[in-house]
């Protein structure tokens, strides 16, 4: 069996002769970029083979001289007798790429907001009880000794206790002399009880956040006792396989069985990583006993084996916002299986427990007076607007051009991709720098938008997002109705294939940032407010991590605003998730925010197209709303 | 394939050739007794071939006569390539045998007991609900406003709502324009939603009471909106095969597996009559919405998969006597899955659900100033005595000998048993008649006590229970220590053999009896009362309908007392469960009851022992007590 060596990480598995490196890769657990579902057609898994030989059908994708340098797609390559060392350059996980650190992403946030050492309350306790010892003729089953004693040691009005429990009952009760431990949570006065040990355990309580995105999912593993964060990780949500957006899961979720094929895959993502993560930090999974899960509404539906249709029919109304307490059985989650799973409430078909979550990371979520503004950037734009007395959200479709789809040469913001850039004036040419330093693969949503905020501001582009063709420039080839600006020509590039953008793509980027921009703006009318009279924006998601602020109210995406009225807070739907896992009074505030928000609906705005038809220009077709910039 | 056609019933199938008779039987739910497990030794599974031809492996047991009649063991006869028809004797099910109807049943019961119309109040209830339509921009999920409906149509302070549920509920609201049916039941001041249902089925909800006896498992099946009994089966419990009592079943259940065994095999009893019940009336399982199981607490455990052997064990604590509710799905019960199941509280080792069911049945029940004493005999007896001011209970072991356990020719009172006997003073020789008319195949335990009082009092047994070895009888063989006296000839018999009864045999029946009375008396003397001030003595269990009361007292098995004073309740714990089944008065009266109940230890009673052995004679060694009699 030829061994498959990656690179940079370093893993290595072994596999079976004439098998896809694909396999191998996800054997490794190595993320590797395959939208296209493995038909070889996107061109996106390539990888280069450092050495070894290997079975490479190229349907013509790839050139001869790639395919000759050693490139080859990841998907369309089996394994030969031989062993081999694979380039990968795609890869994320812990170790690099776009997801950051738990850790850093705390770095983020305004300490206040954080729960403190007091807070810590996590909804699944641990509590140590004597259980007094049975004697002959007391009338006393195990089972009444146990409920005494737990009665007496918890505040409750009753008590629930699981048949499964009960079955293990009598070893417990006698294996320590009576001294057990008891895993419960309160639910209204009842004190349920999620499980019992023999001795003294209460100290071995750990929980999970987990933030399920569209896209991707992270996870982290905490020791409740403390709150610490013991390790951390992001993969791809593994549904990407069934649609990239959450339109075309929704979609695809249309039969019973496909519904129930989402759901195992993002459980299968979940549970992957809970289970090295444990095992790297040597913690037995039934010792998980809290878990808090903050997704989009229909992320959640699809978890939870909900058909999620009625989320995009009118009257918009998804099955449940306020998900209830249900044991990590029911969810599918493998950590202890009669513990109760906490998850972050929604409050519309596309504002939910992510942000939701995120906004604990703002002061929106403390008392304040200050009306500030919360934006999550991805393919939907999420906003929402308020203080102390009111808080206004809403939705809006950004398109995925922000994160590559739709865009030729658009990729997400992971090795290869072009991130930084820099137009000369004269010449039009652009210098550029990639993600991780490599050969360009793609242009990322941030390299993107700095791309044409350059070239607007250097006459390269006019404000219709069409490319100046009085001036004459190498890199702008003119094709009748559209043009298109070669950002790397082929010899620098990884794929051996110019990057360039077209006025194509720049027309899917105009309209996304106008998506965003007249959202902001219909709210603030509604509250009859100005941009500048916002305390704070605080911007929140991966593709936030990477963007310029100057640049992106150059294009019209963000108001024209001081820097220091922005607020990036990197992934806050998995921030927010760790603060309602550890703090009672996190998950409190979570249920007061999603209560005290009103869901504006744009699509019966009428003001909204009004708005978005006047954004459509680079920056604005009111130029008085960018005066300090022009 | 030969089709197998079995008499008395008629009901035929089709086995491979080759197959075992006894297979062919079990498919046909024929029940046939296998005390021995199938292994040939124990003769109790004979039956005639009537046509066919038959492979019969006769390993002695049978005579050649009697196997030229046509006479095989079952378990050791295989189909041949011919349809044949086989008589079973000790066939029993609904039709026939020792089991009685449920309506009979209810007869014997005290009509002021039972639940009247107005009591009708099920755990499990079902209310047709409007739920008000979506509106756009209500802000309000199918579950919310699902939620509101439901409070404002139940009275609760909260609800729960399992996740299945959670996953139809958007097509049950869409199917009848909001017009559903909630079911539910109430914990504490939870609503606890048990499933839900499109349009109003409120109408539609049965319920099953279930008895689980050591020896057998009885059912009836229930219309819940007026309690009427719509259909009653009875069946082996199949956990026979593992041990004929509880000590056996406890000792087998040591190992994980076998534990897991037991608990499969009484849920496929109870299980498969549900199916053929439900089948015949043509109702959908999803639609028992309630169940109540009563049974004694080692048959509790085992259901539940709970380990027993503490019952046994010093200081005998059992896991649980008080069971909480638990779903349907986790008792393992093939009915509306989320259902709850509601089972008889157990007070003691071997003082179970079966006998606060039972109590339900007498004036012990309803506040009475009268003491009266309840009598459950069977290989147990257990023994509840009081009023309204207090209740005592006690069990003892009395041995299978009443059920034809450890009786060389003993048997249930099934078909072919010598129920009643005349025996001649001055031959000694015995006119007798069988159940069922057939020929004998042994005698049951209330033709054994009518054979020993008989014989007593005609002067062929001492109080010893010494057979009169002065008097010559051809119907009396002595052999050096032990005799036995022929109740029916070998020409006369079923198996060819004589049926006889052995001095070791009497010597088992006197301390069965002995046991019983001598309970009976430790509890009188703890209150300081005689038999006769006791206003009723109620006598329960399968075993009770066949008992004559005056020959009881001849052999002083019970009190020498007016022949009203007994009354005998049949099987009371099925009435009891079906009682707790349609009322919540009687489930509330059985709870009183059960914790009411002062359990005795009579292991821990020394006078129990003395006045075992003073027991240990016909009637007994003081004969003032049986002076009527003498």
């Amino acid at each position: 069996m030829p061994k498959i060596t990656f690179r940079p990480s370093g893993i290595a598995v072994d596999i079976e002769n004439g098998s896809l490196l694909l396999e191998a890769a996800k054997q490794a657990k190595i993320s590797v970029d395959t939208p296209c579902g493995g038909k070889g057609t996107c061109g996106k898994c390539l990888v280069r083979i450092e050495s070894g030989n290997v079975d490479f059908e190229n349907n013509g994708l790839l050139s001869e001289d790639l395919v000759d340098d050693g490139y080859v797609l990841i998907c369309k390559t089996k394994a030969a007798d031989e062993d081999v060392v694979v380039h990968v350059f795609s890869e994320f996980g812990e170790e690099q790429g776009k997801f950051s650190h738990a850790t850093e992403d705390l770095l983020l946030i305004d300490k206040a907001l954080l729960p403190e050492t007091k807070d810590i309350d996590p909804l699944v306790k641990k509590v140590c009880v004597n259980v007094f010892s049975a004697e002959m003729g007391d009338g006393l089953s195990d089972y009444d000794r146990f409920k005494k004693s737990v009665m007496e040691n918890i505040e409750g009005k009753d008590m629930e206790f699981p048949l499964s429990l009960l079955r293990k009952l009598p070893d417990v009760l006698r294996e320590d002399g009576g001294k057990i431990t008891v895993a419960f949570f309160m639910y209204s006065e009842t004190i349920k009880i999620v499980d019992v040990e023999p001795s003294d355990t209460s100290f071995s309580n750990y929980g999970i956040a987990v933030d399920i995105g569209t896209t991707s999912v992270a996870v982290r593993l905490i020791y409740m006792f403390e709150g610490s964060i013991l390790s951390a990780k992001t993969d791809y949500n593994a549904q990407i396989q069934c649609g990239l957006d959450v339109i075309s899961r929704i979609n695809y979720a249309r039969k019973p069985e496909r519904l129930l094929e989402l759901r195992k895959k993002v459980l299968g993502t979940i549970n992957d990583m809970v289970d090295e993560m444990s095992r790297r930090s040597a913690i037995d999974k039934r010792s998980i006993y809290n878990a808090s899960i903050a997704g989009n509404t229909t992320m959640m539906h699809l978890l939870l084996g909900i058909p999620p249709e009625n989320i995009r029919l009118d009257p918009y109304t998804p099955t449940v916002y306020d998900i209830p307490l249900y044991t990590a059985t029911e969810v599918g989650l493998d950590i202890n299986p009669g513990t109760a799973v906490y998850m972050a409430p929604s409050v519309g078909s596309y504002v939910g427990g992510d942000i939701t979550s995120g906004l604990l990371c703002t002061s929106l979520s403390n008392q304040n007076e200050d009306i500030s503004l919360f934006i999550d950037i991805g393919t939907n734009g999420e906003l929402i607007l308020g203080n102390e007395d009111f808080l206004i959200g809403c939705a809006c479709s950004a398109g995925p051009a922000f994160e590559g789809g739709g865009i030729e040469y658009g990729m997400r913001a992971s090795t290869g991709a072009i991130g930084r850039v820099c137009v000369n004036k004269d010449t039009g040419v652009c210098e550029y720098a990639t993600i991780g330093g490599v050969k360009p693969l793609g242009i990322c949503g941030s390299g993107m938008i700095a791309l044409i905020a350059d070239l607007f501001k250097t006459g390269w582009l006019d404000p219709n997002g069409k490319l100046n063709r009085d001036k004459k420039s190498d890199v702008i080839e003119i094709e009748q109705r559209n043009s298109r600006y070669i950002i790397a020509p082929a010899d620098e590039c990884e794929n051996g294939k110019p990057i360039f953008i077209s006025e194509t793509d720049i027309d899917n980027l105009i309209r996304a940032k106008a998506a965003i921009y007249s959202a902001c703006r219909v709210m603030l009318q509604k509250i009859d407010m100005e941009f500048a009279d916002l305390a704070k924006i605080y911007i929140a998601g991966g593709f936030g991590r990477y963007l310029d602020i100057d640049k992106s109210s150059t294009i019209g995406l963000l108001p024209d605003l001081p820097v220091d009225k922005f607020s990036f807070i990197g992934n806050s739907s998995i921030i927010g998730a760790y603060m309602t896992l550890i703090s009672k009074k996190h998950r409190d505030k979570q249920q007061t925010l999603a209560d005290n928000i009103t869901y504006l609906d744009l699509s019966t705005e009428h003001e909204y197209m009004d708005q978005y038809t006047a954004a459509l220009f680079i920056p604005h077709t009111d130029s008085d709303l960018f005066k300090k910039k022009n």
